[in-house]
């Protein structure tokens, strides 16, 4: 009989942003397919004889290659177990999880979701930056600022470039300053507040205020590092009014 | 002493995709302050004995005005009690979450926020189609359709019009037909696909699949009512293929 996968949203760190229905598919894995972005707390909530398979690095720091996690999601369905395919943040928002659901459908696995609160929600909730705000943002938008080696970084500046809508980087470390210089091009102020957090939610959660003109040098200076999300925009002139300093990351009901 | 007030995201409905946060905030409050889109399931569980405030409507159909919730939540705060804050969603994202956070600290109240799952996530997760997918979609963006009263929908369609990002509009059932419009004068194709989800992830939701030429007349002959949330774009084309049937609403933990 085959078994069934669920793709769950771990959310961005902290155990306590995992929804309920995310514990209880994870309580319920016999066979937990994980990525570098879960965390260890919430590796702890899986049942103890659950078995683990890492799919975010192999031996020689290179991570599994999609085809093969696709593989090894289908032969454990295949096998008849429960499978928890632990993914960071939402598998919906940049987590390849659709992917994984149309492989496994394909198939003939059944699958389930969980959604999960997606790292800038982690970020808002932590800093008090909020993602839209009467008069400050209208619209929120998600962007990925990687791409895979030796391709380009094609985003359309144009139409990011806007004044009204909080843009999110994720993954956009390295690319920074060609973003920053992008966004300026095409008419956004030097003055445009950046607030970059890394690792949003967990107990090493740093934050770095800067401006559009300098994050390229106040990212290099601070030796930011991933995984770390940059929130563009109006709405970062609230920060530190908003009382950042109160979200705490706590762990998981003990 | 002062109490304290928890900016609590609810949800987009089924109360298990609450977070473990929020769950914990809700049982530890003895007011809580709602909004009307927060689901019978999600009230009941509070404590038995805690007091309840709805601020959605008041007897006449009008929603309590901003300023006055903002009072409210500052009097049961400086009533020394436990206050949560239950809105739809995420409190960041079209929320005000940050408006009643200013105000709150600026009258010297502590605040904790947990972020909730929002409209878009609970949609993707229930149907199946995602926000970003490779080749499909490289970002995603959430935009509100709705103006005060007498406003006009000033979006920027110039901006809008990407065939490589998803759209999400939130609010945006009477003015589909304006959207559809604005984003097909600025580029996109008249049979870009379009999917309204109604209620999504509660026992209402309903699905309704279109096209931007005919999502004016299609909503209108249906009979869509709010809320619904809008996913457009090449995303969309998945709906059907990623088992969407297999997302069945379930109660919290019992």
């Amino acid at each position: 009989m085959t078994g069934k996968v669920f793709l769950i949203g771990a959310g961005p760190g902290d155990p306590e942003l995992m929804t309920l229905r995310a514990l209880r598919m994870l309580e319920s894995a016999e066979v937990v397919v994980y990525d570098r972005l879960v965390s260890d707390e919430i590796l702890a909530l899986m049942p103890k004889d659950a078995e683990t398979i890492a799919v975010g690095k192999c031996p020689r720091h290179h991570p599994v290659p999609q085809d093969r996690i696709n593989e090894i999601l289908l032969e454990q369905a295949q096998a008849g177990k429960a499978v928890a395919r632990l993914k960071g943040g939402d598998p919906m928002i940049f987590g390849r999880g659709s992917e994984e659901a149309a492989y496994l459908i394909e198939h003939g696995v059944d699958i389930e979701y969980a959604p999960g609160i997606t790292a800038a929600q982690g970020a808002s909730c932590s800093t008090g930056v909020p993602l839209t705000h009467r008069g400050l943002a209208t619209s929120v938008q998600y962007v990925t600022g990687h791409r895979q080696a030796g391709k380009v970084l094609d985003l359309d500046w144009k139409r990011l470039a806007d004044p009204d809508t909080t843009l999110v980087i994720y993954m956009g470390v390295s690319n920074i300053g060609q973003i920053a210089v992008g966004l300026m091009t095409e008419g956004l102020s030097e003055q445009t507040p950046v607030l970059a957090i890394t690792k949003a939610t967990t107990r090493e959660e740093r934050r770095l205020v800067s401006t559009l003109g300098n994050a390229a040098r106040d990212v290099r200076e601070a030796d930011v590092i991933n995984p770390t999300l940059f929130i563009i925009g109006k709405v970062v002139s609230l920060y530190g009014e908003n009382a950042a300093e109160l979200f705490e990351p706590v762990s998981a009901h003990a």
